[in-house]
């Protein structure tokens, strides 16, 4: 079936594609409240069936420990290698219910989007993958590169249960590659892949100085200060220009390329927009890169909160003998948390002012995720993408941590191409979530052709 | 009377004049709590019937729009100076009561001490003056100096009413020195006396970054931190000496004399044993002053407290929008409240990082109180210290502030004398409040010389 095929095929059962999705959705499958554990069980068996009757020879709803997850596997080319998609069949509670314009498990269509829960993030586009292999399967009866499926439940709890699922189902879950559509597109109208995320060190530090709070007039003048110890530590963790001061934080960074620098550019990011949006008339960061750059590709230090001596109404005075805040960093490629976390804690112990003890905790660490730009089945998705919205597809990062795909790297070993439909504005976890249609269309055609080109290259 | 004499009668009196001040500390007078209103007009009544019968010809209870406060006067040299004694005849709440050895309000003597609520502060000290102005009347039938008492009621909760009580009173209160007994001795057998207190200013600065907190994985490295902000500023306010940072914060700070630093350094301060009672390994401040020339003589700029962005248990990788802190200043003679408010909000306003907005609220403010220590009455009184506890008076300062101390220096510009009897440990505001007697027995000897010493050189 050739691409204007595909199109036709896609256009006439549009109406039908939607009402099963539709199906689905009315199923609250709200993985965090226990009210629903029966309607998450449906949801996943719902899924099953709808695998099983497209054609997947193998499926099976999975225990986890907690919520099931649906495994689904053709394999038309033994010894040839394989794509897991991934993705997620719990939804967000829907609270406060009382804003949603049409009920959340009533989807609704209006202007061209899906109102209901879970119809961007993610059912809607775990949807547009099993239709895609349906399509392939009826125009070719086989399906161009061997496919798996993992879809949780989950995933809007943390994924607990994921990692150790992965770890015990590393077999059957072997990859070559993982597909995962739970993200979105730069911009409308924008084909855009997101190909790296940053990843995550945090550390707490407590400072104390004498046994207990001391009077200011009393002792004011010859006692350690714990506030002022740790706001003197904390500022010495930045430069003043924005960069961070710490020695070694940026060892391992990994400096753009001119290609990842040049596509950054061309998204003509709007600074003056962000700076409205977020209220402020700056916006500070590390010098030498732009918002952009320094958004998705380098690492950040944020004080997370900090907290010390009097914070109620009025004056105390009073010289607090405890202080602490959390810190947490954005990593980029090849930071390693640990080595991070090393750098952090020995410049605190190198700066700590005189009088006072330091205490550190080390909390979370992920490493960055990133698939390069010139591996074979991004290199097929840029193209798939392309084509299907005609228009240039762009290289887009991620400034925030997706866990499952750093874990899928780690005990799969297999590198994660982010081929996400929806947009910023589509309210995942609020209410009105809603998926644009035009991305549910120009999706599944880049979905369709994804699978013919990576065969072609992988 | 001759000085032997006066030993003599306090001697031989002592019994009655312990007798006495027991009958008065049984008056519960808390002026914290609304059922003790009638105990407190009680007090004030026990006072004003006591120097009646010592011989005050004028005394009144006088209305405050609070507690009462006690008057009394005479005049025995018309046109010459007047001293105004100073004192409070209400007490500190007792709890817990579990934790005294006997009842707060049933005195006890033991080892030479009488434990009970206000034996120290401040009934007793006060009892000490009315015991010498009996003596010198009974002794004498007349006063070497002119005398005034005001003893107020609401000294333990801020003393709100005194203010404007002194202003509407301030005709029949004039005078030409403070006396108040109020205050303690450096230690134990080391005569003493406060010449000086600290001032105070106290300011609150809260910084604002963007609308809301921010997803520090969306926007780390583009968005303005508040706590950030804040550290950095508030780490701007001291170097890394010790000192103040703050253009203009030492302006009109007066150096110590060299016989000030030669009373202060023979005292002997013991830092490590101050460091042992604090727990700490070092007393950081400004360089070039001993930690007793800092404590007393040198102001302090102390964050009270902070406050920002996620203070619960974990991890939430916010951008916080939102910080503020709490600032105190002890000031010194003659730093202006004001002014060290000015330098301190042209300081965080000329140093605020781009991005962020900054208000700043001023709180209360209060000069430093000296009076010179070649002042007449200090002398005297220096003198009469050293003769009965037969040893060198040494002049000494408080690192705090009584805010009456500054009251009565700005409406009745006299100034004051710190000839306070109390022991740092004698659990003054806490359970088993004392009061040593041997300062009861060596004040009163001090007290009685000082009215004879002070009129020959007033």
């Amino acid at each position: 079936m050739k691409r204007m095929q595909a199109d036709k095929y896609f256009q006439e059962h549009r109406k039908e594609h939607l009402a099963q999705l539709i199906e689905w959705l009315r199923i609250p499958s709200v993985s965090a409240l226990s009210e629903h554990k029966q309607d998450m069980r449906r949801a996943a068996e719902w899924l099953a069936a709808e695998l099983k009757r497209i054609g997947m020879p193998k499926v099976a709803v999975m225990e986890t420990g907690g919520h099931p997850a649906v495994f689904a596997e053709r394999i038309d080319h033994p010894g040839r290698p394989v794509a897991l998609i991934y993705g997620h069949y719990d939804v967000q509670p829907v609270d406060p219910l009382n804003l949603w314009e049409t009920p959340p498990f009533e989807p609704a269509i209006r202007d061209e989007k899906l109102y209901a829960r879970g119809a961007s993030d993610d059912k809607g586009q775990v949807f547009m993958h099993v239709k895609v292999i349906e399509a392939i399967l009826k125009a070719e009866g086989k399906l161009p590169f061997n496919v798996k499926f993992i879809v949780e439940g989950e995933e809007e709890v943390g994924s607990a249960n994921l990692a150790r699922f992965l770890q015990e189902q590393k077999e059957m879950l072997k990859a070559d590659v993982v597909v995962i559509s739970d993200t979105g597109l730069y911009a409308r109208g924008v084909p855009s892949l997101t190909y790296a995320l940053r990843g995550l060190a945090a550390l707490e530090v407590e400072v104390t100085g004498a046994k207990g709070d001391l009077h200011s007039g009393l002792f004011g003048g010859a006692a350690p200060n714990a506030v002022h110890a740790l706001v003197q530590l904390l500022a010495s963790l930045r430069r003043a220009d924005g960069g961070i001061a710490v020695a070694g934080f940026y060892d391992s960074v990994k400096e753009l390329s001119a290609e990842e620098k040049a596509s950054f550019a061309s998204l003509g990011f709007d600074e003056a927009h962000l700076k409205r949006d977020l209220g402020v008339n700056a916006l500070p960061g590390e010098p030498g890169y732009s918002a952009i750059e320094r958004l998705w590709a380098r690492p950040t230090l944020e004080i997370n909160g900090i907290f010390g001596g009097f914070q109620g109404e009025g004056t105390k005075t009073v010289i607090p003998n405890k202080a602490g805040a959390k810190i947490t960093c954005r990593l980029v490629p090849d930071q390693d948390p640990k080595h991070v976390q090393d750098v952090i804690e020995a410049h605190l112990k190198a700066n700590c002012p005189a009088g006072v003890k330091l205490s550190i905790s080390r909390g979370d660490g992920a490493k960055a995720c990133m698939t390069p730009i010139d591996h074979p089945a991004i290199r097929a998705a840029m193209d798939a993408l392309a084509e299907a919205y005609g228009a240039e597809a762009k290289f887009i990062r991620g400034g925030g941590s997706i866990p499952v795909v750093g874990t899928f790297t780690e005990v799969l070993g297999a590198p994660s191409v982010l081929m996400g439909f929806g947009l910023e504005d589509e309210n995942f976890h609020a209410p009105n979530e809603h998926f644009n249609l035009e991305n549910f269309d120009k999706g599944m055609r880049a979905l369709y052709t994804y699978w013919f080109k990576l065969a072609q290259v992988m």
